[in-house]
């Protein structure tokens, strides 16, 4: 169970080290101030400045062959394992666009999987070969407005047949990544036979985000943050028509591309968030040694050393126990590794949380300020708690998983 | 010790909780919905409508008597003690506008304190009158940029007498309220004599916040909220010339106003902190028993029932303490009751983050979001962490007076 | 809502505290140094030295008229309320002997109150007046070994009907008190309608310890303790013959006889569990102040401030829950009490233990040997986390009774 | 970073664990049994068959080769790494007598390490052999009354020069292992040089148990448990004389002998309280499996699911993270292996106290009696919070560790 750095991921790593500290962390601040201020004052349209950013980047990358690394285990790219991947996604988390700037972010890498494992020739080729060369982006529709979306079967945005077409109606929300005027494609799920076994309901579809009758109502806020120009978008669907090839893998088995998509993301967002609790970590011990109060370094104060101490032991911890469901998933394959999948879902941006909560608490209010990124890092893991299922879905799912091992009957 | 519901308060908080819940909360949505939507585009100018909003239902409330309810212990006013308050600041926490409709909002009541025990007579005339009708509104100037402010000693704002005057240079921020137009007055907190003793190095004034010199440069925004037309403002000073009729009680006391004016303004936060996290509560029972998934009413699933238990047991025993905190300063006086208000000041935004944070859980994503008020209320807890004084500061006072019982030396 | 001392309470709980300092505590070492010491070496037989220990102490409390001051609103005794009761049990929380020695101690209390409230003049007669005079002890006999006794309609102990006779067989465990020579009188509950409703099943019935076929089978220990000579006794019953009249209230009113009785134990037992929480707290700073390492007094290490600050929030918030619980009690009923009885039975055993623990952890390894009574103390506190039912079943009780006020379906 | 179960562990796990299960764990019960049965009552003197159960077990385990797997990268033995041993650790963890049917057991792996490491030839044939036979056992003489040990530069045993000889007086306690009868050497702590820097104040002397001047004076108790046959006992030295050739390794040179000591014995502390929670764990699923009330098992009751989940969660995390630090132990030795070791030993008896205490409640008031052995698990993993040092004390370390990346300054 090699947990640690491989020699062949060890240059990627300090080389995506280097290109974040040096190119890619400047830049971010400047692209994060140029949000709305696009001449139509829409938060949602990209300024040139910005535009600039991104492609500059990506080039740079790309020419020195950082780019897609989330293609593990592929013929593809680097071939890197779930575990060499791993370390570079946490890099990638400790500023907002490195991961884009890489082709890694979400949830494009998911998007990218589902139509590299379940799409189509025809499919692949429209879609899969521009976002592998990050030429556009993706969105993935699931959730829905009307229903507790951790239960799957619940969801009744439906499409219907008719003729040679479906016809989609209904509401979606939370569509991360629908925002961003480079958002070509979707990736839908629908209910398509709502009789059917709960696991047999919904299919997968891909198709143009610009189809007719699709109308993109509001962005969702997360504490009040529209996070333009990415955004997580609710949208309406209106007598949506699409040709039956866009139907994935076949009616009736929307349940299970969306089961197969969800392993490695769920990877990719911790590790990105445990590169977060690395950075508060950081941010708080710089902070508690520069500054003073009562005649000492605010260490010194108070409980901080254990406060110190509790976060390191935690981020270590978590950061393993991500690396051994990486491990698992590169082993013995999603299913084998979905109890340490779920384990990492909850433990991981609870964890961040808390540590990003210490440093907030010790850089004393400026910490919850702009003045500091740590609100962002804060209720960017918040969302994690939601995003691919709740904590308490996930906790389900390791506990039954323990509870099979000594009993046969029904958990 | 009587920490209960007075018959003379109770008809008071059935008539604050229906004026609240009918009249008030209505407009309160309404009220935020026109943020930003002065002609000016200047988040900070009220609209007509919020103007009318207020004036219309602070009128209201004077009509009715259900003014000024803060004056506790004080011929003025109703005469009620802290703890009959207490409950009235409950109710008055579960809706943003409410307290000021009551003309109970913070700043204002601790600054109106302060300038009816302390102030002179002219300075009573020129601003306690106007503050007490509701007509102005004022600013409590005292935490700076450069350092710990937790360590009032460490403050160097700086004031220099010059001939019948004092001269007011440096930088304040977090100066609540300070972004409404109507905040006519501030009271600042300056080092007149940086090398006394720390208890005596600084002096308080109370000064018109339009005087030459005075220059608001940003609102500071909390998780990216910058709570206008509210505020939480940066203000730099330049050679601000104040007369010396402007200093309260005398030179080099500044640190004796600052801690008479906290007592009671800990108790009114964490009260109207207890009233969020009681609606807080009762929005989660309502969504847990409406929603289903996996065929069950959502608080059938996980560990729900605990959560609502435990969220029931540390709301009821945060608002005893509260309760007590309020009576011992009826009781015992400001000082004798500064452990439990410092105990009050850690318990209660703790277990209400907590609470609402559960509350958002149990929302899914939608609890993170715009539609619903969880977010805005997680964060005003949160920041009362750490307005006046952060959590270390006040757990050190409490560890303090328990040790002392115990020694002679030093703590 | 007064949850004071009174005035009436007020020279009780002095003349308590003092007769605890002063006289019981020295021999309550003394007491507990002497089990085993036996002649037959059986320590559930008390020494000489142990029977005049508790006769001479008992004799002096009476005779000052310290004497069972648990009847709370009832003519006989002080007529003291719930609340001002509270207050004495804390204080006698805080020495193991000293409840017994003003008659104040479980199981006692509770059984007493049932032969009060429920029995017949011939069972009064019999067994309420020398447990009133101190003269006998008793024990009540309702958990079983074979069935989570948390859900009382599974016990299956039986009684069945035979002539004028009822004859008892089965087990019970944990039956407190019962290891005491001078247990004269079991409270026991029975399965005399197993097929009736769930709340209709079981009687209750008065009898001699000394009944034949009663059999203890052996103490039960927790943590290796067996507590002797109070003990936690595993019984059985083997056609046990006992008369019709040995019956209280009624067949199958069993149940409604265990609820009327859990009511004011439950509050005895956390008023006592916050007297040894407050002893923990005093010997943790105590410990803290007179110790160094490190070139420091123990208490400037670490977190050692916080963890006395959060012990100190923990007690005072406890205390005040248990007290609106008393004040329940006395005002409502045990019936409308019973929400803020099951948080105080959640809450205080579980914030005791964490108290004591961390005073151990201040003493070092020494805090958790026979040198200091923390042990015992966490121990016993332990146990409550069991005892009239487990955290689990209150914690649902306490949801349940919050959810009930938003919906009329079943909860 | 490899840690998993290697080739060469493999089986030698399945062996250990299939003579723990089939061999040790049906004798272990009969062997406690005893306890306090030898013919003198004394517990600390074995009886026939326990000397028997030790015998056999041991000869078996040595003829099968599994023997002295401790002596990690060492010429002798197995040569296993850390990691490799780590997984060993944890399956004779599981029950009490199993490490040392192994000769894997403290304090004599220690205290082997500390002969073979620093010992002289003359030491190691006197001491070190027959050790390694497993003919005698040892103690580890460190810990003092008086003072606050985990500061061991407070250590003020004496040792005064005396001719050829060094003359001990004073006393110790916790020396584990020294109420066995087969302890027949120590290993003793002694400050020589009271005035030198704290570093150097003490010297290592290694001395046959039966010295003149040696006297038990106690057995410490752990929650009112002795441990016999193997104790923890509290020694008086009175002019206790051992010659010159006992000292180990050099004059002042103690404290550098007890750092070397320390590193493999937390690890393997961490890993059996690891294969306790384990068991823990095990126990509560099958509880919960099996037993029912209000018409449900109890897993489905309350929070059980998350608390089994979180239970998983948290040992699969101190796994790894014992793991990584067995892994630094091997790569980097144990110099560099700190902060993670004192890592581990803060994390890994706080979880598995945790799990034990949540498998207790599970199992009602029969898991904290003698029916389960969850309370003597529970009762010596509250003793590793102080073995090796206090928690609080390497929290210090973890934290200093991590702010010294970020600082020149002394921390």
């Amino acid at each position: 169970m090699d947990l640690g750095v491989t020699d062949k991921v060890r240059p990627l790593i300090e080389q995506v080290r280097k290109m974040i500290a040096e190119e890619i962390e400047p830049l971010n601040e400047v692209f994060f101030a140029e949000v709305g201020k696009h001449p139509s004052g829409d938060r949602f349209k990209h300024t040139a400045r910005q535009l600039e950013i991104l492609d500059e980047l990506k080039a740079k990358a790309r020419k020195r062959g950082l780019w897609n690394f989330w293609l593990t285990g592929s013929d593809e790219g680097y071939g890197l394992t779930t575990v060499e991947y791993a370390y570079l996604a946490e890099e990638m988390g400790k500023v907002p666009i490195a991961a884009e700037v890489f082709n890694c972010s979400a949830p494009d890498t998911g998007n990218m999987e589902v139509l590299e494992r379940y799409g189509t020739e025809a499919q692949k080729a429209r879609w899969l070969g521009p976002l592998l060369e990050g030429e556009i982006r993706s969105a993935y529709v699931m959730t829905e407005p009307g229903v507790a979306s951790s239960d799957a079967a619940q969801l009744d945005f439906r499409a219907v047949r008719d003729g040679d077409d479906w016809v989609l109606n209904g509401e979606k929300w939370w569509i991360s990544g629908a925002g961003d005027p480079r958002c070509a494609v979707y990736i839908v799920m629908a209910a398509t036979d709502p009789d059917a076994h709960k696991h047999s309901r919904h299919s997968m579809f891909v198709m143009p985000a610009d189809t007719p009758g699709v109308e993109v109502l509001r962005p969702m806020e997360v504490f009040g943050e529209d996070d333009a120009p990415h955004g997580h978008m609710h949208i309406r669907f209106t007598d949506v028509r699409i040709p039956a090839e866009a139907m994935i893998l076949g009616q009736g088995r929307g349940f299970e591309v969306a089961q197969g998509r969800l392993g490695p993301g769920r990877i990719h967002h911790t590790m990105r968030a445990i590169g977060q609790a690395e950075k508060a970590l950081e941010m708080m011990c710089r902070r508690g040694l520069s500054r003073t109060a009562f005649g000492k370094r605010l260490i010194e104060l108070g409980a901080n050393y254990d406060i110190i101490a509790n976060a390191r032991m935690e981020i270590e911890m978590a950061r393993l126990l991500c690396l051994k469901a990486a491990w698992m998933m590169d082993t013995a394959g999603v299913r084998e590794a979905q109890p340490w999948i779920s384990q990492i879902k909850v433990v991981a941006p609870l964890m961040a949380g808390k540590v990003i909560d210490e440093a907030m608490q010790l850089h004393g209010a400026a910490g919850i300020s702009q003045d500091f990124d740590l609100t962002r890092m804060w209720t960017h893991v918040r969302t994690l708690r939601f995003a691919d299922g709740p904590d308490a879905v996930h906790r389900r799912q390791v506990a039954r998983a323990e509870l099979r091992k000594y009993t046969n009957e029904k958990i």
